[in-house]
């Protein structure tokens, strides 16, 4: 297997995990000081990875939750938004200019600000009432089931987050063998598929944000692969009549409460196109993880499965994914 | 011009107008019982069509609003939802399967709904409780404006609706207008780029549901025009990386709050693609429309200009606007 260190997999996975109590101590003061709306903000990639805690929320709670991209709410605002409010934000860098306007925009507001930084000291940590920062720590999402799952239970909605929480201990060794057991169907995506022209991804639910943000942060950003991406549920609207036997299509299938979406494409394409291809977190064993928090985790194995895809297309195409024409290059 | 009827395009957006007491009565009955929630859900195209409501809604009232897909809302739901909210579904057939699933959902649920349908007699009008149908009537957004606009009336937020409303009267002349303006412009569009093999397609704010359902909904499902579609601030976080020479990039600016945005995809753009087209409401007159109301009417403008670019690739392409290879000639 290229670039890959199952021993590093782990230790990114504990660096977060052993922090469990700091982080979840956010959403004891953000409960203690009470909220009217818990508002998710960034842009890209970040915003991508945050939106299914504002799905989970709104699928098993009746707290109120929205979410925005930062550029977005910089001119048109969010009339939800109070003094009350608290907002998360996410930034690999720490200074994604969009998302440092946004954090400055609320703090004037009086809105509270969690942020979730890949670097310490970082101008979005400079401007929050509790930051946290995971470093060489993954996945991401981690932290925000300590934040999210943890002001859940604090406000009477996810009575198992205690236990959901304790059976996170073991993934990261679990999503190290979902890579091992992956990989060789991702190679020979990555090798059939690299040089198509045209690449249609389908998501759903807690997976759209991945189906979204993968095309479009990793195959077009890192690869320049040309995608376009689309819910499993608005496929059916208008790109299904570009299906083809010569259409390269992708869908990903997990386990949340929108997969039957999924499985309506699934069976509409699988006998049309000639390059369809289905990745399905439910394809893979979990060791240690029990079955009903499976429906949890869609977005982390999904993520772990897709690494698999760049880690491969990078060496097969010699193409590396920190390669950018643009991003860092010139102002814009 | 081809299949262009500037007397039956005045003709239908009268058919609308004309109509505009009977539609604000709606409004009226709306805010006299009272709302906790305006929910905006359908599918599609549809959809997509009422999302400038849920945007102007946010960026000029605090009235609460929200919206969703009709598939997605039927396995998610909404948790803001109440049986004091009110929804609205529009459907130009009338009985699109999963707007029909979600308007039952709803009246289970006791919220009141609302529909704009294209048929008179059609299944969802026979589930709502306010229904219009504007048959040939045109634009779609007219009917809203009655709706949503005397809303915010009635609810001290929109004090010049009424000066507003009268001041549409004219519009569809204007829009007829507009469409002899610009389709010098969209047959040129048509014949450079009807066989580009990707198109990216770029908007923001109330044009983005435009930038969505157009790419998806004429150049995907009419035309079978290979696009993606993003918004001009997530375009500059990895789609920005496929921009080159070669590639086919357009963007469409309105006049609303996040013309900026678009501004900024347009400056940057505009040296690194040599297929690089801006479609602009600023560009067309509206002869006899205030200035301070053009800010309302970006997408039925934009969608004026539009037709006329399907309207030239039908003839240009001999490709009728009509021909599906799936859409009811199968079952899924």
């Amino acid at each position: 297997m290229v670039t890959f260190d199952e021993k590093a997999i782990i230790r990114n996975y504990e660096y977060i995990y052993n922090q469990r109590e700091t982080i979840e101590k956010i959403a004891d003061d953000v409960c203690a000081e009470g909220f009217d709306l818990l508002f998710f903000t960034s842009s890209g990639g970040s915003k991508a990875m945050m939106e299914p805690f504002n799905h989970y929320l709104n699928v098993y709670t009746k707290l109120p939750t929205d979410s925005m991209v930062s550029a977005d709410f910089l001119l048109t605002g969010c009339n939800r938004l109070t003094d009350k409010s608290v907002a998360f934000l996410t930034s690999k860098s720490g200074d994604t200019k969009e998302t440092i306007k946004c954090a400055e925009k609320l703090k004037e507001m009086g809105v509270r600000i969690v942020s979730v930084c890949g670097v310490e000291n970082s101008k979005l940590a400079a401007l929050s009432d509790y930051t946290f920062a995971y470093l060489d720590g993954r996945p991401q999402e981690l932290v925000f089931w300590f934040i999210i799952g943890k002001i859940m239970y604090n406000c009477g909605y996810f009575p198992d987050y205690p236990d959901f929480a304790d059976n996170l201990r073991g993934l990261g060794k679990a999503l190290a063998q979902v890579r091992i057991d992956c990989d060789e169907k991702c190679r020979k995506y990555a090798a059939d598929y690299g040089y198509e022209p045209y690449n249609i991804w389908i998501g759903s639910g807690d997976l759209w944000p991945t189906a979204y943000s993968y095309s479009m942060c990793v195959l077009e950003e890192s690869l320049w692969i040309r995608t376009k991406s689309v819910t499993s549920a608005e496929f059916f609207h208008g790109t299904l009549e570009l299906v083809d036997k010569d259409v390269c299509v992708t869908l990903i299938l997990g386990e949340g409460v929108t997969r039957s979406q999924d499985e309506r494409v699934r069976d509409f394409v699988k006998g049309l196109s000639d390059k369809f291809t289905c990745f399905d977190t439910k394809d893979y064993r979990l060791e240690g993880i029990k079955e009903e928090y499976r429906k949890y985790l869609s977005p982390i194995v999904m993520g772990a499965i897709l690494q698999r895809i760049g880690k491969n297309a990078e060496v097969l195409m010699d193409h590396s994914l920190e390669i950018r024409r643009y991003y860092r290059k010139s102002e814009y």
